[in-house]
């Protein structure tokens, strides 16, 4: 029998299928501007147009490729459309996403160098230029992985082993003296996932109050630490944020240095969506310390603008990264120095590091940090919007490209609104753009109040998308808060 | 300024982009089955090649796909030659590319329904097939991660939340009572890895001793169990291997099922290989006893040929799942019942999802399933010729489709060899191999005696490959044993 009358999975119009998709992908990124971002419809009704059966003989990808069109595509929320702002999600620059395309058409399997030479060389080539753009000194380590909850986890896992590396085979059973981890009251919830996963449980996770720019307090951080202290506790590890999920608050990175090197912890930074500033040398100043750290979490697929999934963490020094990952079996044949198997938690990978190098190579940093400053100028010019808008008010400020701010109408004050009456207007607000299709935002909640969060993290926002949410939105919480005025209006 | 003169990422020529890196891969997977599967080079060789600076000014992305025709994809092992072996990596079946290129092409945040309502709804669809093979009953979860690792990880995390609710405030450190968990020492090393990570430790994982044919000893297990509970500690979960990594074995699934109830433990089944044969109703019987376990990992991205990366957990109980997994925070929105960031560890996530569905439904699941039928058929032809040749003998039985074996040269007896140089030869042949890109197979440590391994998950592999292997290191062998006969006869 020759290969070709052999049945395998190979397809006869391979060269045809690719271009299908090709123009499918190419059609909707030509269209990611358009109207709505997204499309309003329940899971139940979605669930009864995508077809749902596994079937015994192949359809062929021609008429696949036919139901991605009609039944999947127009109900994929265009999150690279301009008012896209919601979550860190952002709009990826179309040379990320042709990295992607090739990444999976190499189809690497880099555990082992053997298993994707070029796709080994990339990732430390990708992971050098982020070690330098975060001032990792000399015998720096870091691994790519699938994003920030996962690139914090590896940066905790090491931590806990550099300072209680008994719990590698005794468990954390083993330990005397409980574990305690601190991030501020703003942190990104990875960090508490991550300590729950890690066994040093949620009780154990201080959440260090922060002033009302939203940055952990320093003097609370030592009051928390010496307070465990003289409970017999062990404070270990102190995450910072570098762009808090909130509000983008950056903690101050210098001092919680101090505090880590006085006590003995390790220093973490969720720097997931702020690190993209390191990109743009003006910029750096914002993170000043985080070349202090012991490991620092920072994800390509957020504000660096490639497809996801994209994270990175990025270890002071290598040595601990590998004495806490390496892996070691026969099946795995002999071992090279480069292996990727032994610097990250998961063993099968795909070469994430391509995209990264595609998309960094094709547009070049400075075109990029000049995105990530115009964001930045786009939230500070809606900032300004709340602050010149009497119904308006900004619930923190807004240090990078996140802005939260909270609308009450001069109607609900005549009226007598409760708190919790505006903080429901601020979700209907939200919820009302949504579904007319003009932008997709989230809530947010600062110091216990409710409001809008716009997060500029996207290369196609104008200053006109701006405007327009700004307008649309104090538009509808009028209305909501006028209904009988409005009514009447309109008749 | 209109959005056209607006500086974004959009690219002038994007068709024209795609279109190239369609044809690379086109090209690429045309030529998958030339030799050599995987080029000599060292990491520092290629390090020279591969262009590595973050330049300032971008090259564009036809220069970038240039770069990757020239310095990456000559040096990107071919993984999907037909006699690429190793390790558990599968030949990919180019629908599964498209489908992967078209999940990078939509770009879903599927963490919340609104971020990927089609992304969503795949997932679930996708989840219900595997669900519906493994015998899942009403009430099932699942979820899909990023191999098998992640999904061995994800559901021992739900076995410790179960058996052991307060670890989640209180952390591993607030047990009175240690829990151990209990795998074959046959076991994936993505089990005790997962154990160290949740803080259970190595030494609190038992490798129960495996019977001749690589399957856990019930007995021995009890044993364990038995002598654990006299010593105080808390068995709390077995993990069961549905297709070990070394041999293909599966362990006992009935009898570890009856001691896990009786005991009151988890029963988690790695199958993240083993699995694919539930795609094949004949080839079912081979795992009966899995639709008992409460947790089973099984990876798309293995034999079910679907590209990198690709993993599922399936639960028994979904509620469990998402008491373990439910994740809030008020800038995630409102919570629709289906959120997708409730069933996992991670946050963001991409679709993986529609790979597999567009692979499957276009291959149909008998085209699938013929292949690894006829996989398992070439592992049959290769242990047949081992136990024909007097200096071939099978390390291991070969139920699925790895086959484990060990070459004795005649001459290496004459010689008065030691075992240990023995076990050498059987490295040097399959780098030897390796060096003349015939083929790529790993090295196997089965019972403590070192063997060649090949694994045979792969859609393009024909009986004439296995010949070719089998024949090409038969010959090495001979001549690495003979090496002055060898020159000799060369003279």
């Amino acid at each position: 029998m020759t290969r070709k009358q052999f049945e395998t999975l190979d397809l006869d119009n391979l060269e045809q299928n690719l271009q299908q998709a090709a123009e499918l992908i190419a059609g909707r990124i030509r269209a990611i501007a358009c109207d709505p971002v997204k499309q309003n419809i329940s899971f139940e009704e979605l669930a009864a147009i995508i077809p749902c059966d596994l079937p015994d003989e192949g359809h062929g990808p021609e008429a696949v490729i036919g139901e991605v069109a009609r039944h999947i595509e127009p109900y994929s929320t265009r999150i690279g459309h301009p008012r896209f702002l919601a979550w860190i999600t952002t709009s990826p620059g179309p040379a990320g996403t042709i990295g992607d395309m090739l990444c999976t058409g190499l189809n690497q399997a880099p555990l082992s160098f053997k298993g994707g030479p070029a796709a080994t060389v990339l990732e430390e080539i990708v992971l050098g230029w982020f070690a330098g753009m975060f001032g990792m000194p000399e015998g720096w380590g870091g691994t790519i992985v699938s994003g920030g909850t996962m690139a914090n986890l590896m940066g905790l896992t090491v931590a806990r082993r550099v300072h209680a590396p008994q719990v590698h085979a005794r468990g954390m059973q083993g330990l005397e003296r409980p574990l305690v981890l601190y991030v501020s009251d703003q942190g990104h919830m990875s960090v508490t996932r991550s300590a729950v996963l890690l066994g040093i449980g949620e009780d154990n996770v201080r959440a260090v109050p922060s002033d009302s720019a939203c940055r952990m307090i320093p003097h609370e951080l030592e009051k928390a630490v010496q307070q465990d202290r003289r409970a017999g506790r062990l404070p270990f590890c102190v995450v910072a944020q570098a762009g808090s999920v909130t509000t983008g608050a950056v903690d101050p990175l210098p001092d919680i240095a101090a505090i880590c090197r006085r006590e003995n912890m390790w220093m973490h930074v969720d720097a997931a969506y702020g690190g993209a500033v390191m990109l743009a040398d003006e910029l750096r100043p914002l993170l000043a310390g985080i070349e202090l750290a012991d490991s620092v979490c920072v994800d390509p697929h957020k504000w660096f603008f490639v497809p996801l999934e994209c994270g990175i963490t990025l270890f002071r020094s290598r040595e601990q990264q590998l004495e806490t990952f390496r892996a070691k079996a026969a099946y795995l044949g002999a071992e090279n120095p480069h292996d990727l198997k032994n610097t990250t938690f998961i063993l099968s990978r795909a070469n994430r590091a391509l995209k990264v190098w595609f998309a960094f190579r094709s547009y070049g940093r400075l075109r990029i940090a000049r995105i990530i400053r115009r964001n930045m100028e786009l939230a500070r010019q809606l900032y300004r919007l709340m602050c010149d808008h009497p119904e308006w008010e900004p619930l923190a400020p807004a240090p990078l490209s996140i802005v939260c701010g909270r609308y009450t109408p001069s109607a609900a004050v005549r009226g007598g609104w409760t708190e919790q009456q505006i903080d429901d207007l601020q979700l209907q607000m939200i919820e009302e753009l949504e579904r007319s299709g003009t932008a997709l935002l989230t809530p947010a909640a600062v110091n216990g109040r409710a409001g809008v969060r716009v997060c500029i993290a996207n290369h196609r926002t104008t200053p006109e998308d701006i405007t327009l949410i700004f307008n649309t939105l104090t538009a509808i919480g009028t209305r909501i808060a006028r209904p009988d005025e409005h009514e009447t209006a309109g008749e």
